[in-house]
């Protein structure tokens, strides 16, 4: 993409109103533009690196077998009444409306009735099992506060993922599969070192569930975590009766804040109950499906590793999620003519800034931008038939051989 | 894509208050899913439709230079106040909903007050302009009946494409560019014969709208045209003076039905005045933008097509935005042995029908999602050396040799 094409500037200034890091560098950056607290417009860069984000997360779930579908946001309140579900004194973040003929609607703040109402459809018998059925949904939670970014939105981008099982033996196998893929997910993000499988309270059928937790510094969230990390839990179920029942009793744990940026739970019979999801079992007996249910943030995420790589001079993107690897700048005739060539065929790779500007302020939102490498090719670098090329993350800048790069 | 593998299955029945045939068959063939009238969830296949017709889209609009974001759907009254468009009595088809930290939002049925909003933080000179960014939304829109299936949602997909310029010749110059553009995506989408640039009323900076209108038995719309179909023209601006104001008084126009699937307008100054979208001149002097909006559903392009296509034995798409290109059958042990090799590593164009069930369910499934060619392997075929090769439009069969297939 060539910078001198592209309607997205960087900014001096965040919005007067932002308060988080990640919002205000993501805004001045050009990835987002704020509508209101919690809700977001994705600019072409925000786009790429939601794309990113996203195709990490649709590879590793479909290499278990999982399909992709995409609900609707509005929601008719008849499954959600028979879970009880539809109240706003059960649930307090319904965006509510009015239908022009009639009735009250909710926009979908989480998915469990309405998939658990279409598999209905879809699941007669045993062998139709098991089933994984996720998608990239926009919720909208009506948050009384979101001050935090992308990190708490009132409209975002969640990845919601729901099992479908003959057997809780079943369910159980596939939860271990997730947690696998979780793990290669978070990696593949580059926040695996620094995101830990918690322990979080369970609901009726499940003692526990487990979070996603990333440590941050402004993070909502507060986790203790034993000395190897292998044990994580949220402070909602750090307690004696827990740490007993965990067999953790006497351990030393410290504690530390944290972003939620997935939550995965067994669910068991409790949407597919209320809601008569049933199938015939190889005896030819109606039998309730055993389910589970998978969350990952997706605009989360993004919020989650701006804010947490973010230094002074701006954004600092993992390779895996940027919205280009390079940064390229060419400075004097002969730089800009090389960098041309460079760019030729290599849009897809390559964020050209190719802008009518003073090289200082190329570097400047090289670096806001978080690109992970800039090249510059000057006359200087030519001399050595080389460009520059600079790691954003750490600052190392070495010459490579134009050949080579 | 392997049919034993994905938890869609065919339906003998319809959802019962579905009224519209596209609604009925893309449902019965597990493309889509009702949740009510008008608002439907897309099944894997639906979803493949989808990103078929938006990639088409895509290429088209990025060829023009044409940028990529994502908006809010939750929308402050504040921009639609200053265009008068957030009034009921103004715009009918709001949904409202209620922000729990006080006040009223909407649910956004389009985006120029947005965008307008959005864009004075990114245009300042005329060096900033011609601008043309563009989304694939979903649109809520509070219609009273919804009973034509994905061609009148509630909540719905649509491509729109906003224009920002620094005069009227050059508005004029990209207004052409996409008419050319929407030229080749309807024609890629196969319904290019069928699908005219029609006539429609303006507004106060524009005498003329232009819809594309796809000729359709149960459009929803009007059209008259001429013998060559060079003028079209809604029923809205089927009159006398309108006739005389585009010299073709006296000339015979037909009548026909038809389905609105896009819209252009030259906006001018409506939107970019009231809310203060203004640039500096080359004389620096201040002037308000030029504005056009060019909009395509993207949802209800899928419905039209289904509905436009389909015969008494199903689905009938065409290849460009077909979910696969060949259906894959193989009969008796030979013949399942030599699909599965022909399937090996053609994943993404091949529907394999690999159920343990009876050819004849599987031919009628084939016919029913409308997947463009059905391939058969049999002992018979095979003594050819050969697949039979059914074009599912006219239903006639070839043998073509395993080699070169």
């Amino acid at each position: 993409m060539r910078l001198s094409k592209t309607f997205v500037k960087t900014l001096r200034e965040a919005p007067k109103d932002e308060l988080a890091k990640n919002g205000a560098l993501l805004s001045r950056a050009g990835y987002i533009h704020k509508e209101m607290a919690g809700a977001y417009d994705y600019l072409p860069l925000g786009i790429k690196v939601i794309e990113n984000i996203k195709q990490i997360i649709r590879e590793e779930l479909n290499a278990l077998g999982c399909e992709e579908v995409l609900m609707t946001s509005l929601q008719n309140p008849e499954p959600w009444e028979k879970t009880g579900r539809f109240s706003d004194q059960e649930v307090d973040i319904w965006f509510k409306t009015e239908l022009a003929s009639g009735g009250t609607l909710g926009l979908a703040p989480t998915h469990e009735e309405p998939i658990v109402n279409m598999m209905k459809s879809y699941v007669a018998s045993y062998k139709d099992l098991p089933l994984y059925v996720y998608q990239f949904q926009t919720k909208f939670r009506n948050e009384l506060r979101a001050k935090s970014g992308l990190m708490r939105g009132r409209e975002f981008l969640m990845k919601d993922l729901y099992s479908f099982h003959a057997s809780e033996e079943d369910l159980d196998s596939f939860y271990e599969k997730v947690e696998e893929a979780y793990t290669r997910i978070f990696k593949r993000l580059g926040i695996g070192n620094d995101t830990y499988k918690t322990f979080a309270s369970g609901g009726i059928f499940s003692k526990y569930s487990h979070e996603y937790q990333t440590v941050l510094p402004v993070g909502e969230d507060t986790i203790y975590y034993n000395s190897d990390h292998s044990v994580v839990l949220n402070k909602e179920v750090y307690n004696d009766e827990v740490l007993t029942d965990l067999g953790v009793k006497g351990v030393e744990f410290a504690e530390t804040t944290a972003a939620e940026v997935g939550n995965i739970f067994k669910l068991k019979f409790k949407y597919s109950e209320p809601l008569g999801l049933k199938f015939s079992s190889e005896d030819n007996e109606s039998k309730t499906v055993y389910m589970g249910c998978y969350g990952l943030g997706v605009s989360r995420v993004m919020g989650v590793i701006a804010e947490k790589f973010a230094d002074e001079k701006g954004l600092v993107w993992p390779e895996s999620i940027a919205p280009f690897k390079y940064y390229l700048v060419g400075i004097g005739e002969n730089g800009i003519k090389e960098a041309e060539k460079l760019y030729a065929n290599r849009e897809n790779e390559i964020l050209f800034d190719d802008r009518d500007v003073r090289p200082g302020e190329k570097f400047a939102d090289a670096e806001l931008m978080g690109i992970p490498y800039r090249v510059v090719i000057s006359d200087k670098t030519l001399a050595e038939g080389s460009a520059e090329i600079t790691d954003r993350r750490t600052g190392e800048s070495k010459l490579v051989k134009l050949s080579e790069i």
